[in-house]
């Protein structure tokens, strides 16, 4: 331990030691970036002078509603510049956020209310029915509704709440920030979506998310100023906590209703992004939208993808492009990606599309905020760093969530032996590099040998008539399970069920080639996460 | 504060908390960018894989020497690969690293090796009779020698200590590093080079190490793989912290015996030297260089200097050769930088040449890590924002030693009302941006007007023939004081005392122009400050 024998004196006081908070990010850049572009979305266009007072103004707001510090405000909005106030504005005056998913039913909006204790819920003019709906299912006190309507969008006031810009309007600019005194407090709360049973309460910690933003900048090779559209839902891991890093560097966040080819494109080309995250099915949306969506663009776009590996026919038409793709892993628990698929340029420039694909298709490496990410068996050892043993990925580091609120059993078993255990099974190979070998429940086991959907899915993907493609398992009297795709085409496509079989024959052995194809659009959860429950469901009926 | 109702099973465990340090960005630099050149010297050419191992090697060796945790390790080395070996491998078997300044006077080396009770000691060939006599003039036990010799820079071993690299090949390259347990170890000792008194040890602990490194990366809009030339000494403020930043970015340090201008022009030209920090005396050194001795390069190469303000004819010159300036300010006590004069690109562009210089003589903001820097008068109140009121740089944040080593009660006296009194006496700009009005003792007092030395200096600095200029108070009968200034003219150049103080005259009012010049060498610090209290010494006897 490195305790000099006489340390007297040396002990933390004010001037040397500070709770880390992604609050100090804005305050800084109110007072260093004032001019500077902070939210942009239609007509609202705010510097950071004005978007640093409209955050004092709501946190202000908030403690004439009542709110004491401790308290969870809840929203239900689409990233649009509200939700990203409330990043700022809601822990400003001591609240924790909770940004809860848009897309849910009623009764687990409610569920989150009641279990979270949520005392305001500010919530868009669209979700306003929901935000009712979950009130009236709620066990215990509602929380107050403040509307945030979105008229240039066709989402105007209902006339029934209090609205958000009026709250603003009449509360104090120059409130004084209650930042944490210590950076374990709680910061926000945030429902993962489960497949089975009641959602889990993520709470986030102020220095998780201040890690988190440093260290995604350094990944993301993010210099000063970037322009970062928002696509991945500020209610799924705060938006990977993007909200929080744009001010430390000075960069401006572009807000986006409806994730569309249009919508993203006149981004990057009016506004100038210059990154932006978003699952696999964004990329896709990208490369087959058609010309006429498109927009020319000169700058280098910078994409973190996650949820699911890429295509590799996606990743090598969406380079040619102007984009740059980069694979990130990580969970609602670890605040969003952790890992990243680091592209080792000494060792790894030269190669062909289809050897640079396999290789983005590698969950990666630890991020530099983390520690120590690992594969796992049972016993807590290492697999073997072979790309083949399997094991569980493992998480240990600073941007790990405090644990699951008001679940201190989840929590127990979810950190046992001294790291999180993330549920995913995955290989290392010999670099050490993190691959997904599938989700546990999407191994295919068809006559006693293993199939991974993600490799036959990524086979079809490559035809040029589909769109998405989705393979599970079917139960079968004579192999067990064999493997069933379900696969959306292109506008205008034709291929069929013989033809895409034999296209997937050619590349894979015959145990792992689709017995079944059903075409059809693919159900898809809040973040675009396909959901092969429902389909493993369809494939039993079949 | 944002604890919730029920925290309960949310406390930090091994999952979720890990203490910050600069050992683990080496720890994954080893992982995630083996191949990469991590060090250079000459033939000296290590990858991470290899920088990672002798950093192991040399915590062991160290660990066989008899050292335990909290023992403090000191060095006498040039900025070469050793010495940044030392910044891993010391803290890695958990001792405090002790850089000392190589060009101290051996009973100042004595008194530091004495106070830090050092245990061992590395020394550069070059640098064997200065410890030898320091250990000679100890009062305590003196520490262990071991010899780095440079053979190849004509400092050969000189055959009477144990050899650097015979310790390494004895020693374990897997070695277990001792992690801290606690951020708050402590890391480094660095003793400032006071004008009076005996130097004050400054500790530093691992997290302001490690927030020193996050918040520079943004500053110096440092992405992936920088290569870094070490000018500023490591025995520095530990080089600004670089040293510890390198692995974070997988980016190359290159090493530097003597800074001159050849060797700086063949770093960038041969390594591809993307940046590097230095006093203005370094900028000077470049701009007047000779054409044999520059070398052609194609990367903009990003300069941070501090020490005082780049002259604004300096600047001039040295952005048209393809470098960037960016002046940041700092003290031993704030592990190097802590403001910088961020460059306000928005409202800034078009400016002329002297405009932009007069922008980028000031100090300018808090840089990222820190929480708050501002100017106080005596009662602590922030000085007005109008570029005139005076008052005391105060500085609050992360990077902010923990104290002086057995040395309390002016630990408590730097840190009185929660912020670190820096002693300079500085003015803040209506946007915030902070000034150095002078060192304290620099203010020439003339006929009851004020005169700044920055001031008069800088204009002597603009003249063709000047090569470096500094201005003090010399007493006089009617005025109290005139300005007298110390000249050092670029080779050849003839310029003589009348010619020099019309110069002046042309620009400053007639109080600020100096009275005398002086022409010949100026004396310097070790780091390349100007040592004024021997120009006002010489003054008083003129």
């Amino acid at each position: 331990m490195g305790w000099m024998q006489d340390e007297t004196g040396l002990d933390k006081c004010a001037a040397n030691h500070v709770a880390l908070t992604p609050l100090s990010f804005l305050t800084r850049a109110a007072q260093v970036f004032p001019d500077r572009l902070a939210v942009v979305y239609g007509k609202h266009r705010k510097s950071y002078r004005e978007y640093h007072a409209r955050c004092s103004q709501l946190a202000s707001a908030l403690v004439g509603l009542g709110v004491v510090p401790g308290d969870v405000v809840a929203t239900l909005i689409p990233n649009l510049p509200a939700q990203a106030e409330a990043h700022f504005g809601v822990p400003a005056c001591g609240a924790v956020l909770n940004t809860i998913n848009t897309r849910l039913d009623a009764g687990t909006v409610a569920f989150i209310l009641d279990h979270g204790s949520a005392r305001v819920v500010l919530v868009d003019s669209q979700f306003i029915p929901l935000a009712e709906a979950a009130c009236a299912a709620m066990e215990g006190t509602a929380p107050q509704i403040v509307e945030v309507p979105d008229a240039d969008a066709g989402h105007p006031a209902s006339g029934r709440y209090p609205l958000y810009e009026d709250l603003l309007a009449g509360a104090d600019a120059d409130f004084a920030w209650q930042l944490p005194q210590d950076e374990w407090e709680s910061l926000a709360l945030n429902y993962t979506s489960g497949t089975t049973g009641r959602p889990k309460g993520v709470v986030y910690h102020h220095r998780g998310a201040y890690l988190m933003c440093m260290g995604t900048l350094v990944s993301w090779r993010m210099v000063l100023h970037p322009v970062y559209l928002s696509i991945v839902p500020l209610f799924h891991c705060n938006g990977w906590n993007h909200a929080w890093l744009m001010p430390l560097l000075g960069g401006t966040l572009v807000g986006c209703r409806d994730i569309t080819a249009p919508a993203i494109f006149n981004a990057i080309a009016d506004e100038g992004v210059t990154h932006f995250g978003g699952a696999p099915i964004v990329l896709n949306m990208l490369v087959n939208a058609p010309e006429s969506d498109r927009r020319e663009f000169s700058q280098q776009v910078e994409i973190f993808t996650a949820g699911a590996p890429p295509a590799p026919a996606t990743l090598a038409k969406i380079e040619t492009l102007g984009f740059n793709v980069t694979q990130v892993y990580g969970l609602t628990e670890t605040y969003g990606h952790v890992t990243e698929c680091l592209w080792r340029g000494e060792a790894w420039e030269g190669l062909k599309d289809a050897e640079r694909a396999a290789l983005k298709a590698r969950q990666g490496v630890a991020m530099p905020m983390m520690e120590h990410i690992t594969v796992m068996d049972d016993g807590m050892r290492e697999v073997a760093r072979d790309g083949k043993s399997q094991g569980e990925i493992m998480i240990r580091g600073n941007s790990v969530m405090k644990g699951y609120l008001k679940n201190p059993e989840a929590t127990r078993e979810a950190f046992v032996g001294g790291y999180f255990h993330s549920g995913d099974i995955a290989v290392q190979h010999p670099d050490g590099y993190i691959q997904i070998a599938d989700r546990a429940k999407d191994i295919i086991i068809s006559g006693g040998e293993n199939i991974s959907s993600v490799e036959v899915e990524g086979v079809l993907m490559g035809h040029p008539d589909v769109n998405l493609a989705a393979v599970v398992a079917k139960p079968d009297e004579k192999w067990g399970e064999v493997p069933c795709a379900f696969v959306e085409l292109k506008p205008g496509a034709t291929e069929d069920e013989a033809g895409l079989i034999a296209f997937a024959r050619a590349t894979l052995a015959g145990f792992k080639t689709p017995k079944q194809v059903i075409f059809g659009e693919l159900p898809k959860t809040s973040t675009g996460k396909i959901q092969k429950f429902e389909l493993r469901k369809e494939a039993a009926r079949l």
